[in-house]
């Protein structure tokens, strides 16, 4: 069955699907201003405007509706007198309002999108793969490089070319290069200092192949390590380990996370680890399932997650170590294949 | 008045500001996961995750409030009982519906953030000016390269390069190098097809400085061009120049992209111009205002907009050339440069 048959097969009422990358992975087609009214028995409608219009001729098993600019005004007339699933989260409220006031009854869903996206086709997981691959080669040229007396900026832009001349579309999202004090902060963005020497450098990247992301982190030092920072690298590594252990169908993403989490907490880290395990990444780089201790997923054979913890320590650094992992029956196919054994740089 | 200010004296109630752009245009803070609640009298409190929640202490004049990566969720205890005014085109309908049903009362607004950030102060305009000038440096570079026999995707990742090495943190968005037939399509993503000879090939890309976007298109000729495509490069320039002509504070966004429409329409190409003239470029690429046929806008001394027509015919080729302007009282000042001469590559 075609992804837009296996999803008219869940409706019951015709679903609006308006985010673009559903649209994307429904039917092929990437466009910033787009809907797709997907009916229970499987017609297809597909509204766009001039600007993509050419484009759009070229999808199969829809049929075409050429409208203005402003396709939800234009909705908001096509959709009088009927009764509409909306995709919940994805929808604004004054759009959701636009829709109403043309005389649209619209009913709440979430998730029925990603919950097909959730379940990767073996040719996603592929896809997957070839972009961890190239990951795992940027990191091979990283541990190459300079990192002392380099910014962290300089760096980034050193991961960007070379995901790129090694075969990235694009890339997944703007690199981290988090050193020293900086790596406390999960989410740092580069900054134009200067990487010191004898602390962790964390790197968090990921490339695009066929529309599909990695995402992988690793922690480099740079040169003997203090103590406390040396340990953190230790435990956040065996953590790792026993997260890709627990991973498997049937369990549950806030126990994946509990296995890694527990080994940090028993290390009297716990505090230091202040985000979840994991998510689904795919099309997009965050969806899902999740691995939290609040998550209410549970993982499937076809997810592909994130196992990434990390130990913070506000003034001194961080670390954190990640890999995509395809789950299965009976445990998890790890994408991702540059070591994690500690590995120092200039 | 700082921002915070300026907002905080146009609130009737308690503005909830979830877009992101919103928060850093707000208080310079960048997270993707980050919620502002203003109150007019000033007080404003800054809801984040512990990802992001040590960046977070540096922002001024916010009290921090650090929550669990469920922000909406943490706000819809922490705002029973008020009536909290929100974004109404940025919060979806099923963020609305928990924030309800944990006892807030919401007000739907439309544009506050929006009509503050489309009047630029002197330094963001400077900001998008320095954008502007090194894709001016990029369309020179550009110039001296070989475009046929190279793909349109290997010429877009030279323009991606080029952008970085000449200064630029980041693309403003990927690229669009669309040669021959591709040329139709506004919206084109570069393919892996080798640029032919004797075509028009659109080139519309954008960086990044200081967090502000420029965003400009030059079209080239790979040879002498057939009769039609010579002639709409022509009308093109000479409807983007009458375009131009006609912005000025107190000009309506209809009236700016009548005046370029006219005189395509008066070539008999009026069909071929199927998107507006032109939209705001600040922070995101695409905000307040829009120079369209069905714009409400009005323009206003400050205003960044883009003026881009094209002409478009389908299965020949395309043409668009796009420069930013500040809007000022008595016209606008232009702040990109490169020729708009058609240049001849090889």
């Amino acid at each position: 069955m075609s992804r837009l048959e296996r999803l008219a097969a869940r409706l019951e009422r015709p679903l609006l699907v308006t985010k673009g990358v559903h649209v994307r992975y429904l039917v092929g087609f990437a466009s910033s201003n787009v809907a797709l009214l997907v009916e229970p028995l499987g017609h297809t409608r597909l509204y766009t405007d001039f600007r993509y219009v050419e484009a759009a001729r070229a999808v199969a098993d829809v049929e075409l509706v050429r409208t203005k600019r402003d396709v939800i005004g234009a909705l908001s007339e096509l959709l009088a007198g009927q009764s509409v699933a909306i995709e919940a989260e994805h929808v604004s409220v004054a759009a959701a309002d636009r829709l109403r006031a043309g005389g649209a009854e619209l009913v709440s869903t979430a998730g029925v999108v990603e919950g097909l996206r959730a379940i990767k086709e073996p040719a996603e997981i592929e896809a997957i793969r070839a972009a961890c691959r190239i990951a795992d080669a940027v990191y091979g040229d990283l541990a190459e490089e300079r990192f002392t007396g380099r910014t962290e900026k300089d760096l980034a832009w050193f991961v960007e070319r070379r995901f790129r001349e090694r075969g990235a579309d694009a890339l997944a999202f703007p690199p981290i290069v988090a050193s020293g004090t900086n790596g406390s902060r999960p989410h740092a963005v580069p900054q134009e200092v200067e990487i010191p020497a004898g602390t962790l450098v964390t790197v968090d990247m990921g490339g695009l192949v066929e529309g599909y992301n990695s995402d992988a982190t690793r922690t480099f030092a740079t040169g003997p390590l203090p103590d406390r920072l040396a340990e953190a690298y230790a435990i956040c590594a065996a953590a790792q380990l026993d997260g890709l252990a627990a991973v498997r169908a049937g369990v549950t993403g806030a126990a994946a996370d509990a296995a890694a989490r527990s080994t940090i907490e028993a290390a009297g880290l716990g505090e230091a680890f202040g985000h979840g395990l994991g998510h689904g990444v795919g099309l997009e780089v965050h969806e899902a399932p999740t691995l939290r201790p609040e998550s209410a997923d549970t993982l499937a054979a076809g997810n592909v997650v994130s196992v990434e913890p990390g130990v913070y320590l506000e003034g001194l650094g961080g670390v954190r170590i990640e890999d995509l992992v395809a789950v299965t029956e009976t445990g998890c196919d790890v994408l991702a294949g540059f070591t994690k054994e500690l590995v120092t740089v200039r």
